[in-house]
């Protein structure tokens, strides 16, 4: 028996992963672990695509259903996808095999507002949930499950899936146990609650996730490590966005508008939004709090420097130097971090209630604010909505940041109509890019075009984007949301045949 | 002093509406009461109107900004559109001459989610609320405000204005009193606390109004009707649009996806809604709630036969024959009705936790279930977007109604890609027409689209949707969400050349 199974009943079922994964039949819906990149199991999943691909080349094909908490990684997204193995994917992905096949027709993605996903799977008509695997960092002498560096859908997988398959990490510090808090509140209306949480730090459930040992059918161990990307250093483009988020977020504190310790931070995935972090740190504010889905590394940066005194995830999403910082100081961050089931992390309810800074980055945004989060060029997926919504919907001051261009310039992020809509103007209150910030609150969308075009876009695109605007003004049909329809997407199209939206 | 207005100090404040105008400043933001044609002011705003014709006329222009709690009247709206009076408006509007002065660019109207609004006006960012022009149905003794046929943000308004007309009008009934639940428990964060409301019936707050009586500049009498428009008798499209709703609701009972008696039902505006409403009625359906905006002719009917038990929204919106039988029966309408602040009754915490099955008319949807509520062919603004987000996104179930075709048939309301985004594919579950109604829950795009060809659209438009999304499968640049975009909105510039849609 291992040190991190201390649990008997639990010890006597470990196995081989090969044997974990045949325990997976075909055709089932499997809900896995894992979020960005974190606390995804690390075994199983290469099993069960080799068991896959070997079925697939013998002509008797096999396929599962995935449904994750978020992102995983290339041994689990990557692996299955590469086999061919995936009937259909939820809720969020952003692994480039899975990617192609989505794109390329040959695997169905199904993407969900990451706060909708456990009550959708509770709802039913996902089907049953057949089999959990998912990666904790011990079990209790009496059989608790003590989480991972994610928790995602965890208690929902465990509590729904006819089997559940386990894999012990013991890469993950064992001073995790203590941090998460999973709140067993939750319900199907009619039997719903208030959900009891006024501060990103309130504890309103248990350190653990709690699991009928009947339903484990195979323990697996492992020892490695979660994906850990490292992080691009903030360049100068994301330098300025940070710079152009810190003077709103300042002047609104001047104005009254914000408390001077700011409201709970939400930071999206990305780099940008990794600098925007960075930046904060040089800035005036301190005692801040987080309610967020990721802990990156800026995160880190900003507990170490007092900056931030709590945060509230439900994943982390480390570089491997942070991850070595994060381990040596487990206990320490214990006492400022709370992980929490993401239904609950993205809670409407919650983010509502705390009022939530939500910063998030984006594809592209149109003239009148609308937002394109997930599609290039209005069909290719990227990776999904993820929690975006949950976010900006009900934030305080809903944020969205990206650079001007993409592609080395041949590409305007600021474009008269986007080409997929993921955030709808309602939803949309300060854009930033590098160029300065458009503070669109309470403006008309016409009001709006002229903001966008003039504080955000590209100096290069801006003559391209006053002429169509104008343009618009006088030929449009209607003129709250001027556009001439047979030229709002040939920014788009014109880039598919040239390779540049430039003229 | 009238029977309605039983405070001395309140009795000393009438004088007629031209001198209750008059205390409204040049410029000035003013919040006006008034919900779907219930419960506005309507003798001031005629007076104001008057005041602002004159001034524009002699050549020394006034505007002010109006906000409101959704659409009005004519008498308000329309007299105040018409006198070209209005700099801003917000948040939603459904006036002919407002909307012909905002599409031709005269006006700036700000559409907001209905949720949001009380918020955004104590965030500060719109500026200082300086009038506020309320109607209500009397006052008390010791100078309590008992509401009318609609509260909407009229609480906000009152707290948030520096001066406060009353319109006090002796046409709406007595028993209003005691149907109102006004919740003074809101704050800005980081004072937020849940809602405490876990039954549409729940009485939260209290029935009356709270106002400051200085602040009360003027009181002016007044008893003339609501709006009341006529709803159309259910047509055969609207019949069957009904009847595919109840078969899919029965269908969720018969699978245990849904309790016997539903859930909280909300239902929006327009002769569809109202349909299905009495679809409802002949359906096997009992002792249900509803939780919604507005209540229409068709929910008073059901609780007339016993199939609504309780029902909660911010304002009513009846017909006159409606009107004559709510007044007459006020009194015991009050056991089963009661009328919230547009803050709770749309709060995405609470629609959320209840659990609200929506119900809401559109203007198009794309083969992937992309909805536009809001623009004619992309440009020219219908309405506004209401409290559909706040419902479509919340929603334990979320679905959306529209006939397949619009103006005679000669424009299909299932089109390629839409031309304006108001509610995401993510938050549509349901699809129906006529034609037929499509489950869209956990389907990918592809699977969606598919669905929504052969089950929603009318059959003189499949031919050409089938054939826009196989050449879209092999021609687009990702194949995610497939999509030809020198094509997706040429049905749209179409129409606005040739009339018509069709081939
Ligand atoms: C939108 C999103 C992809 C941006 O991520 P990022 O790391 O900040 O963005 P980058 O600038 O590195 O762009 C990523 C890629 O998209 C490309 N790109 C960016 N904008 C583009 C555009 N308008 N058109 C085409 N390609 C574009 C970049 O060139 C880059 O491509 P590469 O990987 O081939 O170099 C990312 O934020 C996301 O997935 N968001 C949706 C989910 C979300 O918001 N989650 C947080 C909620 S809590
Ligand atoms: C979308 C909406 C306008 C539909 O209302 P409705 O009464 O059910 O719809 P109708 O079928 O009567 O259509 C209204 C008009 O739009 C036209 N129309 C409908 N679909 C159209 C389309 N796709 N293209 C162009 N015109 C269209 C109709 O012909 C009709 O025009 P007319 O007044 O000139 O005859 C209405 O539901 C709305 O404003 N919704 C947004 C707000 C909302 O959802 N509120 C409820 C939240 S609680």
């Amino acid at each position: 028996m291992s040190g991190r199974i201390r649990n008997h009943r639990m010890a006597s079922k470990v196995v081989e992963a090969d044997e974990a994964a045949r325990l997976i039949p075909a055709g089932a819906n499997v809900g896995m672990s894992g979020f960005t990149g974190a606390g995804y199991p690390k075994e199983v999943p290469g099993a069960l695509a080799k068991r896959l691909a070997e079925a697939n080349a013998s002509g008797d094909p096999m396929r599962v259903s995935l449904w994750t908490g978020a992102s995983t990684a290339p041994e689990l997204d990557g692996a299955l996808a590469e086999a061919d193995g995936i009937e259909l994917r939820l809720p969020y992905q952003s692994d480039p095999v899975s990617r192609e096949k989505i794109n390329s027709g040959a695997m169905d993605y199904t993407d969900i507002h990451l706060s909708h996903v456990a009550q959708r799977v509770w709802q039913g008509f996902l089907g049953p949930l057949d089999v959990a695997v998912v990666e904790i960092s011990g079990i209790t002498e009496d059989g608790r499950l003590i989480p991972s560096s994610s928790v995602g859908n965890n208690k929902t997988w465990i509590d729904q899936a006819d089997r559940v398959i386990l894999e012990v990490n013991s890469w993950q510090s064992e001073q995790l146990e203590g941090m998460h808090d999973i709140y067993y509140g939750t319900a199907l209306p009619p039997h719903r609650n208030p959900i009891p949480l006024t501060e990103p730090g309130d504890r309103i459930g248990v350190p653990h996730l709690e699991c009928p040992p009947e339903k484990v059918v195979a323990v697996v161990e492992t020892e490695s490590p979660d994906r850990n990307t490292v992080f691009k250093e903030p360049d100068e483009v994301s330098r300025m966005i940070a710079g152009h988020v810190l003077d709103f977020l300042g002047s609104e504190v001047r104005h009254g508008r914000l408390p001077q310790d700011l409201l709970p931070l939400q930071s999206g995935v990305g780099n940008v939004a990794n600098a925007v972090l960075a930046g904060l740190g040089d800035g005036p504010f301190h005692e801040l709090t987080a309610y967020t889905e990721v802990i990156q590394d800026g995160m880190l940066d900003l507990i170490d420097s007092g900056t931030l005194r709590t945060v509230s995830a439900t994943a982390f999403s480390l570089s491997p130097a942070a991850v070595e910082r994060f381990n040596n100081n487990a206990a320490d961050y214990r006492e400022r971090i709370l992980l929490r089931p993401q239904e609950i992390s993205n809670h409407p309810e919650v983010v509502r209630r705390l009022g939530c800074l939500a910063m998030n980055g984006i594809v592209e945004a149109d003239i009148y604010g609308n937002i394109n989060s997930t599609h290039m060029m209005g069909s290719r997926v990227q990776n999904g909505i993820g929690g975006s919504g949950d976010f900006a919907r009900n934030a305080y001051t809903s944020i969205f940041v990206t650079p001007s261009t993409a592609k080395s310039g041949a590409i305007s992020t600021i474009v008269p109509m986007v080409s997929h809509v993921d955030h709808t103007e309602h939803d949309v209150d300060v854009l930033v890019t590098e160029q300065g910030a458009a503070d669109l609150r309470g403006l008309a969308p016409r009001q709006r075009a002229r903001k966008i075009i003039e504080h955000c876009a590209h100096p290069d695109f801006r003559p391209a984007l006053r002429d169509y605007y104008e343009r618009s003004l006088a030929g449009s049909h209607g003129g709250h949301t001027p556009h001439l329809l047979d030229e709002s997407l040939s920014w788009h199209v014109k880039y598919l045949r040239e390779g540049t939206m430039r003229a």
